[in-house]
């Protein structure tokens, strides 16, 4: 049966794999200070536009936004976040944990806005309160959504005059940019936020995320908070290796493209059928809204995930296409969808 | 120039690869419920000699010792380590950091001893001191010895009378347990102590520990507290793969007795040559030592580290082999050692 | 200008004073092992009709809170309490400081309600997400209202089936428990709760909460984390002392009903003048519902807070009496709402 | 039975009492927003010699410890201490507790040392380790010794050159700076070190410390950690009372003297008695040695403590003086010492 439940069911793009294949039997200095992961921090700073990026690969997403956010906050600060947002619910309470409220505000669409944004900072006024310090925001979103340059520049401006950080996390920025929504490049984000990341582990790695610090006092020891967090892989170039795989001939943005196409032929598919969306469908991930007797009848075919109930007999469920996704599978589902939904 | 610094300079051993190569386009569950964990798991119960044990594959050494500690301790609660042990000195605070004091004791060729233990527990008396709950040790230690099964029984005898928790370090258990010194069994090992983790980044994979959970009470919701520290991979499989590989064939303990068949080479050598050593050499790590003089010219061919000036000109230095170590390089470290101090 | 501004204005009743003043000059054992705190505990137990609870008195309210919750919680399990509740935004993140998320849940007139808690326990379903493990609730709660007898027996109920913790924080249990719509005792709260205190400073004290232990599997070990959050007075006995005088003679329920004598005189007055309030006027805060055009007056006579905007000009603002509230001044009170609101 | 077990036996001094009674009913203005902390505060800045300095006053100084500490430091850094500082052993882990290691040096009569500071500094070299970053020292010093002028001064430049914080721990500073052996005031503290408290507990008030913070960087949004803490008093007016009345004329430094003077007559007895002492008697801790055959008749009729054994038959023990202390009380155990020890 096949899965559209998410995008790391898959190991690595064969590419990321050989290369790992041919560097195995090197010796390589550890803890990141390897050749591999220099290369693949230029090739990153090239497409950044800024030389003067620092860059860190760390294994995961989650340990990536619990470790952006306790080092770049004073105890007493909070970040912002969608109530979307995978810090909130999805991380076990992982940036709580390390002493941090998370304040939530409404998403649209699973972005956030500058009026939330604006409203939680008004709100939290004294020193009885927490101090927002930081907005988080994914991109694409939790809902497959993908910010314009123009709300990610109102967004930057609002937190200037706010004093806050802006903070993207890009576990899904392959399918991101890639999107046709999309009218950012990796510059474009690197001019706007303080910090991001661009994930790997989803867009053709077997794991590794690049994080990628933009603003200067923000850089400062900042290996000592990956050693403490347990996030300082020994063998760091296995990590180096693969965005070295990724980067140095465009195949990260190949498979964003990739995955984001395979969505489009199911999106078309459905919206053929007038088929509606939680949320507009532009990236790898799609939310249609279907019967549940329908899916009664889907489920004995593909794999997906339930996101909501709608009511009245609806639920809006995930599919989430990647780069490892086949052509014949999503041909597969398009006919099954037509064959029923017609 | 042929680095003997640490096991974690190349990649996984070929077989490892092998099967990730061959099941990287399989679509595998996420977060470690797939069937390869499932049956890496087995292979390593089998081994225990356990059913009813709970096994975890976590990304890395530091990050399996803040989760096992930060995780079986009430925050008032203590770990006892030797001054060497790694959580010491050598991971920023990591245990620290989630809430830990680490209370020292003197270590004897590394290794903790139960009068270290009873003193410190007798020590902390009352609730204005922390309350000693668990004894870490490091199996091999960070001086290269093994302890012998009588060592850790009594050590588990004092932790039953004094009610601690005992939690062994395994990220080189793979040449502790083929060391010439080691009487035990993986199911030993389980036998003695609550709470001990197999190392595979420093035995033949990528990355990866395998947690080893006996004592009952420790193991309800482990996995909520792995996915709140970070370490629950999106692709689990990764880690389970190579576990499957190292533990399906014996592979781990061959490539374990490899590296111990490279370092008693050496060590041979170097008795011969009348060198002494830091530590009794049994394992993958020899500490021998040299006169400064000497070193100038190794540097120049070999990479190592150093250890302890010893004073008088000499210095105990630190050599490490490993399952990729090369019976050529070994020859050529034993040539010059010949050649240098005869 | 008088302030009904809140029920910590003033320092402690006389009688209180007098004690502290009486025993002034003994010499007593240091971190409240004095015979003054083994008096105040035994008369509170005797209140609370178990003698086997277990009482400690800890400086403040904020810091009792986060103690409680941070000691009794596994690191991922989390706290639901009401979205008014103090420790959701007015404690500056002091429970997500301690690493543990505050689930918050919509409040019905300031208080927490069993469909509330029971949608909160039913979202978190995995690993991925926080555990609900303890439900936080005030009495009374931040909005002057009071728990029945039969609301806490059925919030007990659940907690039991779904295997919460449920606490309680009195910080004005003294008020709550002499309001009119209060049909409990001192002893029903310690039967239903597991962990509850009765707050001193809001109630006749300088400072100083008497926390009371009931579950048995708490209490272990209750002194080291005290300690350890820095809650542990050398001079404990200066907060038994003043617990000593408030319950040796009943004198902390007659504050509590003073207080509330103060508050139904104003609210009387305000609803024969045909004002609404935001909740139900029951103990010694009061929200009533008034034209900004004439709070604009009265805050030339009286310091209140603002509570809410109501939209149409009007605002909830709030009225706090407390034990040192004289009657000259709420007669001062009502004669100029009487005068004005006509 | 005469207790000289420690200095916090008592209430408060008469003085201080009496400001409470007398402003007891007054109506102030919460969290220390009222004009009595004020007023304390600016008697402080007056003997601080700088009108610049933060001054928030603290319930107890295990608390005060914490928060400096844990506020000052960003996550990975570490504080270095004596292996006699109060924050090493006896605050039940608390420093760590927020996340931090302590790094203990050889203390030299209860007193830090620049080679011990520099030894830890230079130790802790790379990122695989905590990086040290604040020092903190006690004066006077748990073993009852005092800094001189010229010794805080060295350990201020050395904190200059490796960029350490500088923290002094006042806790005794009454004592210490009304000690023969010192030759500082507080405006010579001021300017040494970063940040210090004077503290209130153990010299004339029933509990608070008055942090004061010199560092202009330290200073921002502290109210905001103070309450995340738990920290911020709600009658924050009762601490300032305290202080007012202990610096409107001097009391505060009376009653050190007082401390001191007692102290003298015990240690002068003892000396002519030819006892010795662990570290020179020089404030209100004194540790004579004496046979522990005579501290079975002298536990008959006084209370102390016993600090250390040290062989033969001997032990250190610790008489502790303080504003409380009667001279009857004093002639007492210096009759008894002569009549026995002679």
């Amino acid at each position: 049966m096949y899965s559209f439940m998410n995008d790391y069911s898959e190991g690595a793009h064969p590419k990321v794999l050989e290369l790992l294949m041919k560097s195995n039997l090197e010796q390589n200095t550890g803890y990141g200070e390897d050749t591999h992961t220099l290369r693949a921090k230029d090739y990153i700073k090239k497409l950044v536009g800024k030389e003067n990026v620092d860059i860190h690969f760390i294994p995961g997403g989650t340990q990536t936004n619990l470790l952006v956010i306790s080092s770049f906050l004073r105890p007493f600060e909070a970040v912002i976040a969608a109530d979307t947002g995978h810090i909130n619910v999805h991380e076990t309470g992982a940036i709580e944990a390390t002493g941090h409220k998370v304040i939530t505000i409404p998403n649209k669409d699973g972005k956030v806005t500058t009026d939330g944004i604006l409203d939680a900072v008004r709100y939290h006024s004294d020193e009885h309160m927490v101090k927002p310090a930081m907005v988080y925001l994914s991109d694409s979103t939790e809902l497959g959504t993908v910010y314009t340059k123009e709300e990610l520049y109102q967004i930057r401006q609002l937190c200037n005059r706010e004093g806050l950080l802006l903070f993207l996390d890009g576990a899904r920025l392959g399918s991101a940019l890639t999107s046709k929504e999309n009218d950012m490049e990796l510059s474009d984000i690197a001019g706007l936020v303080d910090v991001f990341y661009i994930g790997g582990t989803k867009n053709g790695a077997l794991l590794g995320e690049a994080l990628v610090i933009v603003k200067e006092e923000l850089k400062t020891n900042f290996r000592y908070l990956i050693k403490q967090r347990g996030a300082l892989m020994a063998k760091g170039f296995v990590a180096g290796i693969q965005f070295e795989a990724l980067f140095q001939d465009n195949l990260f943005f190949e498979l964003g493209e990739h995955a984001n196409d395979m969505a489009e032929k199911i999106s078309s598919t459905l919206k053929q059928l007038g088929v509606e969306f939680l949320t507009p469908p532009v990236s790898n991930q799609l939310f249609p809204i279907l019967s549940e007797e329908f899916l009664e009848e889907l489920k004995e075919e593909f794999l997906f995930s339930v996101q909501k109930n709608m009511g009245n007999g609806q639920s809006a469920i995930r599919f989430v296409t990647s780069w490892a996704t086949t052509p014949a599978s999503v041909e597969a589902l398009c006919n099954f969808l037509q064959k029923k939904l017609k």
